[in-house]
């Protein structure tokens, strides 16, 4: 594989050459060896900096990805490049999503200017964490203006993901118990923008208010002055109230600006980056390391002494501890 | 705190002791220290060992808390002791919960033979891999027989905490497209039975088909004679197919005896606990890393040198393997 063709391919927007750099991202490198990414990551260093990255999340069936979608359209409209990273949950025991999201998107599919892909991490290094900045990395490097980072914002995992965006945004849906569901995902407290989707439907008004409800208890606590996050109405499937989160979208842009917090999105993903690199690292060294008796790793038998009452976890994991440090 | 008289009561089964004891184990100690969490998994070692480990997961809106209450109600009947945790992700943010699903389990409140308790973890040392198998050794030495672990599936860490029981119920509904949301999420392929709820809606059998369809497709790849995971069909408001869902979770109970895996899960936990503790202490050593500057953690300042362009994430997250293992 050449990797300088294939950045250079990736810079002038040809799709085949975007899809495969982040393949490379997703697989976490080619066979297990890293040195791919590492270049991966040299290469685009400067070519990066751009896109701005807006998060969506919320439940399942609240018409995450028809929103997307109909975002994708008004952002076109708009003449802005656009990518899509639709993240799936990574199946730790059968390597990735059984289906994409891509299927959706069908309407995008002939546009040169979007760039669609659903992402499922395969337990690589770092995971979503790590792998989500490298693919953002690479859609910025060809020329995006804005990605949007759809999750299933259902989980711990999920809602980090989210939280390395520049604006996030938290859908719900009326009747669907949403409020209470996504309070308790954490990911009332991530939102910079909120979307009532579904908004013609009854319970709309309900689901604002409980919304509304929610904030006033539930106010962040942050030093200067602070963002609001408005609660706008949609029927994405319409496309009714999409020009409005555009609005909403550009407006906290247009906050950070002022404030100068343009620059936090990218730290935090930087940061999240090298600390789930790091992370995994330590962690394959956790499972590399042997044990005593030659036939188990050294985590294995720890925890059949433990389960045999031997031992207790936390000196269990000072003996892993002192292990990966040795 | 005397530990020692908690853990005397919690052994007799008194409901205030067990609920301390979890929610010392949910806190990750007493203001961070973690040594009374190192006493108290000692001080239940003895006594652990007896209970069995069902996990119930599947998509908001399954039926999930209903029929696990269904569940409780069957278990009781016949006699057993029977403990609930049910797992919300924790809020990075505000930290934790805004609701329970205690408020749901109304009706087994006043049973003494029953413990219910909801878990959220604080962002605390090892988080829910860590925490969750510490809450079922508090529940295991208070005379459980049964501990049902009920958890939203969809997410990388909820899987993996589903993935810690000895039997793993994954649930789903008709007509919420749930067999492609838990394809998704990962559940499919950690299932040992499966439930359709809600079997008396349109769209059941369709249900029933695509999971058979699915499991068809994606079986998994196991030496020495394998598990088919059966499909039970349930109205768990109702109690219809409860009684079917026990008799499957005891055949599979006795599949596993009969192949000599019963210490497979207990294994298994303790395998989970060990490394999300040494991984939480070498993630809490990678943030309290100094700056060269002073000024911003050494995280911070490679972070910063990264989005700069100065260093690449690869080479970042190697300086700060050095740096812990130094």
């Amino acid at each position: 594989m050449d990797l300088d063709r294939l950045v250079a391919d990736a810079r002038e927007g040809v799709p085949r050459a975007v899809g495969r750099l982040i393949s490379l991202v997703e697989d976490g490198g080619v066979g297990g060896d890293e040195t791919p990414l590492r270049e991966l990551a040299a290469a685009l260093a400067p070519y990066t900096g751009h896109a701005r990255v807006v998060g969506l999340t919320g439940s399942p069936g609240v018409g995450k990805s028809t929103t997307t979608s109909a975002l994708v359209t008004a952002l076109r409209a708009d003449g802005r490049r656009v990518g899509v990273l639709a993240v799936d949950p990574s199946s730790p025991f059968s390597g990735g999503a059984l289906l994409g999201d891509r299927v959706r998107m069908g309407e995008h599919a002939t546009d040169p200017g979007v760039f669609i892909r659903s992402m499922a991490t395969r337990g690589h290094l770092g995971g979503l964490a790590a792998a989500t900045p490298q693919a953002l990395r690479v859609l910025d490097a060809a020329g995006c203006d804005v990605v949007l980072v759809e999750t299933v914002g259902v989980g711990q995992s999920e809602v980090e993901v989210v939280a390395l965006a520049d604006t996030t945004v938290v859908l719900l849906a009326p009747g669907m118990g949403d409020g209470v569901q996504a309070a308790k995902a954490g990911i009332l407290e991530v939102a910079d923008v909120f979307v009532v989707n579904k908004a013609d439907r009854d319970g709309a008004d309900a689901t604002v208010r409980e919304l509304q409800h929610m904030m006033s208890l539930n106010r962040r606590e942050v030093s200067g002055p602070s963002w609001r996050p408005p609660v706008v109405r949609t029927v994405a499937s319409s496309g009714q109230g999409i020009d409005e989160l555009v609005g909403a979208l550009d407006a906290h842009r247009a906050f950070l600006a002022d404030h100068g917090r343009l620059a936090e999105g990218p730290r935090r993903r930087a940061r999240a980056e090298i600390e789930a690199i790091a992370l995994a690292d330590l962690r394959a060294r956790i499972r590399d390391l042997s044990g005593a008796l030659g036939s188990d790793s050294a985590l294995g038998e720890l925890a059949t002494r433990v389960v045999a009452g031997e031992l207790d976890p936390y000196t269990a994991a000072d003996e892993v501890v002192a292990s990966v440090r040795a």
